[in-house]
């Protein structure tokens, strides 16, 4: 077991062992997401801004300058829009095997969005659910393609009747966007899709330009421009989340199968930055993880770039009592939730409060849910789980209040509503009631 | 009906008539609530982000500093919490029976959130919602105290069991808040009720203070100030919504009472910035509105404030054709709509699409919602209701995704899984599927 590693073991009986675990999260969101704090991150935001402001006023020209000064790609207004032949083609060359794939994704994906939308026909009167109108995708493009993200964010707001949807992507591929991107956008009848990025693809969804129509909410990830940028635009526009590094919290016990829970965590920190913490109740569980994580690093392609987010961001700690764990679990707040304890998986699943996702025993790694499961991999980061949710189908429709009264309700009520507005010094909503009791 | 007010009448033929009407909305946003645009609103978001930055790196201190330069009073830290005795003796020197009138608006507020929070026990597996644990809540106390504010926020959250809430309001009154407002804070079980404002009020519950705990949630209305500074924190804390000024659309035909409509329309300019809109298919009730108008606004107690609202903001648009009255209605996605339309009221209503809050007939006016019938009062304005929903218990409840698969599921699944993640170049998550097929 002996090895580098050893530095990311945390005894829980350390006195400031959740200071040790907030300071390395902290580290990983300074590092890359921290808005401020740093006199370069201040700078930077307030570039961001000054990007989203000039797209805002000056449009398309301003989005083909910042195309060109950051993604280093001349284009014109017109062919920021992928063309109809390139989509088709994309479609057309894209492996068979790996498009049965995204199609059998798309039904899963479909099929759980449908079960927990909520059921416009069961809702009270009082309440009117509305799918929202226009929807804008962002789609990272910088280091790997992730057609699954076009899944995971198009197919809940079709599920919810959005009409439209648009996707936007850095030209990182050819000047252009990813095929096997634009080819599950295809699949998705997903014609708008602009080969821009960064904070100006943001700004360019949220206040519209001569060639791109204003959408009414943006999902989606991104690096910290992007993210910064749909905070910016926040209010304008809805937007689902601010989203930082992936990371995964795994309560495991000996139950557990040390080399699955090192494979989970390896895939975690892959993301780079991507966290991984391990909370445990067995020091001989924590070693024969750590042993695995060494024999199993070796075998992936970027072993140095894991080892530094393994050593910087993550964690193994070791506490006897479960309920501790839980309690610091629920604290933490993690994006991905594994909890691999044999049969009491469950239970300790009930107790968990604040979490993105949580993946219930041996046979569901994170893995499952980014492509497979149903669920979008869409998910609060960062302690957000405290307050935002995993985005589905539910977050692009929209409630509306019913209020009807009769001449009698709002006579009997009518007393106490003057009395109200009067106190707020409001004498013309008053009066408003007051009127319609007259004659 | 020869009036000044003549002016906002519009004629849906004009061809302008659009622009002329965003025009007007813009205006109001403009001068009150546009973020950038002008040298200086952007110099004042500027500033807001730094009062923010301020607040959360240097804590009380600087809510304290904010605190005697914006609102010129002394306070220091211990002093920024309403002593518990403060709030008792507001509560016992209530008016008797505006109190009977709070208890009961309490009452119907808490019976309509809970008819319409969503059932957990009935949500299918794959899905489990948990109240936020600690909410702010944002009371204004500028021009006059605002009791309902406390109601309309506090109790949706307190349904949906939220543990902890805390109110702020600007030291206004004999520097601190009114009495009616801690009145109602009291009889709410709300015993942490600080006396400070603005966006530093904002950032000191977003980040947390030396006294002041963080909280997960920020919601409620507030100045220019405050809902920047919401913007700013977006993504730190949760966020209601960036609010805009109160805004009425009325779509009323000849059947519906022109003193009444004329009442409802001052009842919303009186927010002074307040819109009021009338789209109506009749010359001769337009004109009946705008006379009932110049007659009622020589009784109101701020009728030149009043007289600027409608003449810079406000407009009655004339047009036979119902259907184009609706659809423009949805354009403009009004936070208060209301239907006075005879026995057509209802149909109308299920043509909307975008609205905060629908109120149907002639005995609905918008003061039923803003201080009675039960839905929140705080709804999405200057068309943010295309995306955004009337606050309610729903919105202090979060969604965590949950994935369980068996031995048997993942196999079935695994070379799909395998297939999209080797596709997106992650092969540390294809090998976390791969490992649990192995032996």
């Amino acid at each position: 077991m002996a090895s580098e590693l050893d530095q990311i073991l945390i005894s829980y009986d350390q006195p400031d062992f959740r200071e040790n675990l907030r300071e390395r999260r902290k580290k990983s969101l300074l590092e890359k997401y921290q808005p401020f704090g740093t006199p370069e991150s201040n700078q930077n935001l307030n570039l961001v801004r000054q990007i989203v402001w000039d797209v805002a006023q000056r449009g398309d020209k301003a989005v083909a300058e910042y195309t060109k000064k950051y993604d280093d790609v001349d284009l014109k207004p017109e062919e920021f829009l992928v063309s109809q032949a390139a989509l088709e083609e994309a479609h057309k060359k894209i492996n068979n095997d790996l498009l049965k794939s995204i199609c059998q994704a798309i039904e899963n994906v479909k099929k759980y969005q449908k079960e927990i939308l909520i059921d416009k026909e069961k809702t009270p009167f009082g309440i009117k659910y509305t799918p929202i109108k226009r929807v804008g995708i962002c789609v990272p493009g910088a280091s790997a393609p992730l057609p699954s993200t076009v899944i995971m964010c198009a197919v809940p707001a079709q599920v919810a009747g959005v009409e439209e949807i648009v996707a936007v992507s850095p030209p990182k591929c050819n000047d252009s966007i990813h095929p096997d991107i634009l080819a599950v956008c295809h699949e998705l009848k997903i014609d708008k899709v602009y080969r821009i990025g960064g904070a100006q693809a943001v700004a360019a969804l949220a206040w519209g330009t001569e060639t791109i129509n204003k959408v009414d909410k943006i999902v989606g990830p991104g690096n910290w421009w992007v993210q910064m940028a749909k905070r910016e635009a926040f209010g304008y526009v809805g937007v689902d989340s601010v989203a930082g590094p992936s990371e995964v919290l795994i309560i495991a016990n000996e139950k557990a199968n040390p080399a699955w829970v090192a494979a989970d965590m390896l895939s975690q920190v892959e993301h780079t930055p991507g966290l991984a913490w391990l909370l445990t109740n067995s020091k001989k569980f924590a070693a024969q993880v750590l042993d695995a994580i060494n024999e199993q690093i070796k075998q992936l392609l970027r072993p140095d770039e894991i080892t530094k987010s393994l050593k910087e961001y993550s964690a193994v700690v070791i506490e006897k009592n479960m309920e501790k764990l839980i309690e610091n679990a629920n604290d933490f707040a993690a994006e991905h939730l594994e909890i691999q304890c044999g049969d009491e998986s469950r239970k300790i699943a009930d107790q968990i409060e604040n979490a993105g996702a949580i993946f219930i025993g041996d046979y569901s790694p994170v893995a499952v849910g980014d492509y497979w499961a149903g669920p979008s991999h869409t998910l609060p980061t960062g302690t957000s789980a405290k307050f935002f949710s995993a985005l589905s189908a539910n977050d692009f429709i929209k409630s509306t209040s019913i209020i009807e009264y009769s001449k009698e309700k709002l006579a009997e009520s009518a007393d106490d509503i003057i009395r109200l507005a009067e106190a707020e010094g409001l004498d013309a909503h008053a009066r408003s009631v007051q009127i319609r009791q007259q004659k």
